[in-house]
């Protein structure tokens, strides 16, 4: 048994939470939040207590820290815990400064400590495949990937403003995914914007609609769409496209059901949001952390994956201001 | 240049008189047809002339003749074709009684003319794709044929009262499907029905909506579903089910657009009926028995196979009736 | 909590009791098989002790069993159960003899006790939501049920021997899926079958190959296909259609992954077998069955419903033999 | 009848001739090609005659003139018909250079003649669909437009040289389409492309695979992936993406037939190339053109169409050459 503390009790530190609970190789001992109530009810969730950071960092039963706690929090807290030894999980992004993040990673990297970032979609069973067929060359050598990524709904204006907009918000996910099927880095991103969808956002100094378009050394491209709202629900396709043919993933449905009638063929939305659609991916991260931790080689997204993913993010940012492609 | 006269100026002689006019090998002389008015308008609009079945029979330049007549005329035109030397190409059924039609047969073989029965679905290239799949082995030996043909609405109830009932007027075109696909001849038929769309077919002593299952010797099973309304379109699927596999013919669409909202995602209803799904398997059909004419091997549906499918009505009708599975 | 013992260590009780040991309402408390080795296997996984029928119906801390063991057994524990006053779940089918189904539901309605019966595919996402779209007319009046349900692989000989044959055995579920959907009872049932993928199934008595077909009283109609192999997976669709419509369940798939090359494009085989597809159904079975204990209301299938399966199943057997249709 | 010449008997050249002889409002009298055979082999499948342009831009009986020969020669020969008072039908690009088509514009807007231009994809129905669709609000107010166009393989080395390049040659359909589809022009343009599939591409100073952004002024963005080789066929689809939901068309398939076995679910490549995909846009832009020049009023991508598409594709090939995004 693991024993773990899981450092945010939101949205996202929920879903580890109980992830954790279920796991039989974790022993969750600890929630921690800066809302008393949050990390009480959490913690009743899952049969666990409320802890602090200090008491947390200082208990030998600790191994793994799970970081969900607001991105400014992040650096710090990678920084404490590996100084503390422990093995980290946290979640995307590294942080909304490089500095601040390379920082961190140092620390990581001189108290050797595993550190496993939160690009959870590399686990999701369809993009997993996805990845096995490229290597099983069923495309052949990859010429152009293609991602579509369309939240359901803006978040609300406050967490925009804190978010470090779109690309390190939300599209980094995507450069992360870019990165690991392109096969190889890209070395220059352009990328456009526009605030389509909600003047509000626009009035934060953010964009809710964005393309991004990466090119890798040998000439490999890759293009992204992100949407902040989606009428049919939660969009998440990729394609792959290569020499030798195409893999793609499609999206998921809640169930399988069609009707039809005189106005024609119907099916359901897609699936509300991230909680539902990854929901296997998260548990089936956590799992591989855990199995990492007890030795297993298991290939995780690391410090290097979350620095990348936000550096091309920061030129993204900058490209969609400078109106040029920013070399990487 | 084969010279060819239509019989019957309506709805399928529109169809194979366009097929024939706009066919290179085709010289459509004559359309027939007992009401003057509908003959005039046919040639009109196929810049030919009305004929009458004495002269079109006595005529030298008349090599063939295309029989989309009322059923109750089929069995004496082909005789009368026969006895005259004329290729004949008749729709479906030969005839609504298995006497007529063996007599009509009869003349054919005393004259020993081509006869191509109507059964166009044949022609349809996804279904000859279907059964050029079973035939490179890509299901394997055959076991199950699944055949669901709905129509758009029921024919109004003075045709339903000639039409000889579901069995010989509907469910033929898939009798002679099944014969087609299993490979085998049926050698047993159970078939149920109800009135469910419009008590007015049940008070014409008809069906609306039937199950037949056809069964051969070594006992390959296929199973066929007719409704006579069908509120989406006009459903038509094939499915073959075998021992290394399956394959199937969904239906066809207009285009291939989709929408998606709040809503969920749509596609437009099915095709509107067989002149829309079918168009392109009436064309192949008249070309093949041109095609045939001119003195290429070609396999097309005879006589044997409407006295097949009329045998197959006759016995489903029965058992029906007799609620018991009949022998064939 | 609720006390609960597992009866039958195979593959269906250790679905059970490892869906029972994740559920917050449930206490596992025994696992009981003849085979010691297999019950202690299963209380080892699930973390609790093997049991022995006597003790358990004795315990009051038990207030329910679950019964999954060899069907035969099945109608001498639901009348022990009953008479210790336990709450029953049943795996299908209640038994092999009509009589002595009957004997152990008269049993438990002596004492009163709440018994469900394992149809579990009334609990699959898809399944329960086309139920709940006949609900909501979206398909108008049900016409047509057409239900598809392919195994992968036939059983062993020897499980066929005692499984009572296809009907009892396999296509009970669909009959019960189809009293469900049809939303009237079948009055008749016509069924044929054919042994075309083993001949060894044929020696044992069995067929491997079946269709049957159900009528109302009103004339709605079901049509069911069984074959005991399916070379691309475990293939589960249902269709109703109706006056108004028609909705449809597809397969589900693990992933959404499509690939294509000059070959064209390719998806997985279906999923391998019920292990799988219906993972999600015997989790939620086994929540409504506690949810029901604990007293909220919930339809769940029961002893009338195994009964009429089975009587079902019984004259589809007989009109195999017989060659005609069975009144019901 | 109007009276018709088609000048040029290549590929397109053909098709116009083909679905002009089989018009019934077309009187096609001439077919001119440099190549005499070529031409006399058009005629003669036709069943019409060859002629020399300065004959048939004096014959008083030819009232059009459809332009299918070289791109080099297409802003002469608009020219030429429209000082002789011809009705124009031109393939696309106008020209190579835009100075050149500009000229040949004036002339046009001189004799003011109608000029129809052969962007054909606006005439495919599943794009009209579109279109309508964007129109009745389907989507809501559009946001992103996707494209996808893949050609199954490179053209030869010496069409390579001559097409001015993929953007003028290839995508220059996909910029039309945007511009129909956006719904506003677009105001800037950002594109990069890579020599991935040939080498030759490049040593001819081309890119064989690039990705262009443009961007409207009330900041709409259209994506556009264009690959010079595709594996499996000829790769065309379209995706609107707006406030209120989103339209696309999917690609089209010879047939309907699905095949499954142990290795999974098959379908066929895609169609061939654009002489199959786009049958029926051609059949229908040529009745169109017939239609308007009967006095009917049909909206027609005119002139300027053809100006604008090829400005875009210009800027496009600068932003490659320049790395920076480039103004409309």
């Amino acid at each position: 048994m693991i024993g773990i503390a899981v450092i945010g009790a939101g949205r996202i530190g929920r879903i580890h939470a109980r992830n954790l609970q279920q796991h039989s190789a974790a022993d969750l001992r600890y929630i921690i939040d800066v809302s008393a109530k949050a990390a009480r009810q959490l913690a009743a969730d899952c049969a666990t207590e409320v802890g602090d950071i200090d008491s947390v960092l200082a208990d030998p039963l600790i191994q793994a820290l799970v970081i969900a706690s607001p991105t400014t929090t992040h650096a710090g807290l990678i920084a404490a815990a590996a100084a503390a030894g422990k093995a980290i999980f946290c979640e995307k992004p590294l942080d909304l400064d490089l500095a601040g993040a390379r920082q961190s990673l140092a620390v990581v990297a001189q108290h050797q400590v595993p550190l496993c970032l939160g690009f959870n979609r590399r686990h999701d069973p369809s993009f997993e495949r996805l990845k096995q067929e490229i290597a099983s060359d069923s495309a052949g050598r990859v010429e152009v990937v293609s991602i579509v990524s369309r939240d359901p709904a803006p978040p609300p204006p406050d967490y925009i403003e804190a978010s470090g907009g779109l690309f390190r918000d939300m599209m980094i996910h995507d450069f992360d995914m870019a990165r690991w099927l392109l096969g190889e880095e890209p070395i220059e991103v352009f990328a456009i914007g526009s605030v389509l969808i909600d003047p509000a956002i626009g009035a934060a100094g953010d964009l809710d609609t964005a393309i991004a378009v990466l090119k890798t050394a040998s000439g490999r491209i890759c293009q992204i769409t992100n949407s902040r709202r989606c009428s049919y629900g939660y969009d998440q396709r990729i394609e792959v496209f290569g020499s030798g043919g195409m893999v793609r993933a499609a999206n998921q449905r809640e169930t399988q059901v069609e009707t039809a009638n005189r106005d024609g063929f119907g099916r359901d939305p897609l699936l509300p949001f991230f909680l539902q659609r990854y929901a296997a991916s998260y548990r089936i991260q956590m799992d591989k952390f855990l199995r990492a931790l007890g030795g297993e080689a298991i290939d995780l997204p690391g410090g290097i994956d979350g620095l990348r993913a936000l550096q091309i993010a920061d030129a993204a940012q900058r490209s969609t201001e400078e109106r040029v492609p920013m070399a990487l």
